[in-house]
């Protein structure tokens, strides 16, 4: 690699999980070139990639100051960039015991947010029929999630360690397709009034400057 | 709890996810009292389960000798056994970039396994309506997993590190759920020939004394 910073994200300018690796490289001040895959043209499943990541899927992050390590699957490439380049935990915890509730958030993140949302956006917009039942099970499934962060996020302002986390920024980029898609029309419905906590702890995260800037840039490439 | 071991682990005599924290609680000798909760009367989501676990979902651990500190999601309940209680690396690895790989196909277990092998079940099994779209979807997705594995597989024995790890061992429940359902009647599909590399290697994971200990536990628990 060529381009002189220290990681290359391999990611998409739409797609949650790629996003959620650069808010976290942003935050940590590290330096990164990201290679947007072009899917209409399974560049994420063409041999360039799937030599880095089997899974043909992103996020990839390359590690060139590693001896170009590579990592895979977005919540072990936060809990990477922070245990590697985190030390002052900025976004991570020092008590032992709360190293293992940060993951039990991150993997309640990665198996109960993102596939049950993920699904849901799947039978509303790109599904080849409409199946109402599906779509259903999904946005139950959505607010299922969100009342267990209710019940959490109503007793206290982060879900671990008392300061904003890995754990807490997994959840933007999913929670953006619930409140502007997956709830968004849904009969009522209403995530800042149903969920207030929830909105509010959202709210926090997308005003964290680097989490902002992340998102302009997401808009900027978006809208090209 | 009275009952004297180190651990109290709420689980379900069906479901994949608890019985892959005894395999591993199994596999380390460390002692464990294992309460089935009964879902068709929601113990899961009575008060006395989600004050340990606001998911209302198995598996929960309670460790009796770390001050009945709580961990719940199956894969952060792994983690947190190898790294407090596998000091000789029987199920983790020791070199600081297979640290990460392990966490990486844990998270791929916990995002891209279960939850697509679970909806496939879910649609096969329990919805209300017959969706062929929709199972479609998700047995063409369990076979997209087994494509990943297979082609790693073939060029390794374990997922990580030359040894079998906590990352094998979580994909065992689910893979029986695609030998014995998703996949078993699916035309032009045969495991063993398909995916030859996943089939060796899911075998020798069930043939571990420990987990065929466990394994026959669940057939007589099952039983009752």
């Amino acid at each position: 690699m060529s381009h002189g910073k220290q990681f290359t994200l391999y990611t998409h300018v739409g797609g949650p999980n790629g996003w959620k690796v650069a808010f976290v490289l942003e935050e940590l001040g590290l330096t990164y070139e990201s290679i947007y895959l072009d899917f209409s043209k399974g560049e994420q499943k063409a041999p360039e990639h799937t030599k880095l990541n089997p899974n043909g899927r992103i996020p990839t992050l390359v590690d060139h100051q590693n001896n170009d390590f590579v990592v895979w699957e977005s919540n072990a490439i936060l809990l990477y960039l922070i245990e590697k380049y985190d030390k002052e935990n900025k976004l991570g915890v020092s008590n032992e015991n709360d190293k293992f509730t940060l993951l039990q958030w991150l993997f309640f993140q990665a198996s109960g947010q993102g596939p049950y949302f993920g699904q849901a956006f799947w039978f509303l917009k790109y599904h080849s029929e409409k199946l109402p039942s599906a779509i259903e099970r999904y946005q139950k499934e959505t607010q299922r999630v969100y009342s267990v962060l209710e019940g959490v996020l109503s007793k206290q302002e982060w879900l671990v360690g008392g300061k904003p986390t890995i754990a807490d920024i997994a959840f933007i980029t999913w929670n953006r397709a619930a409140f502007n898609v997956i709830l968004k029309d849904l009969p009522g419905v209403d995530i800042a009034k149903d969920y207030p906590s929830v909105y509010k702890w959202h709210k926090k995260l997308e005003e964290r400057p680097a989490v902002a800037k992340v998102l302009g840039i997401q808009a900027s490439v978006q809208n090209h």
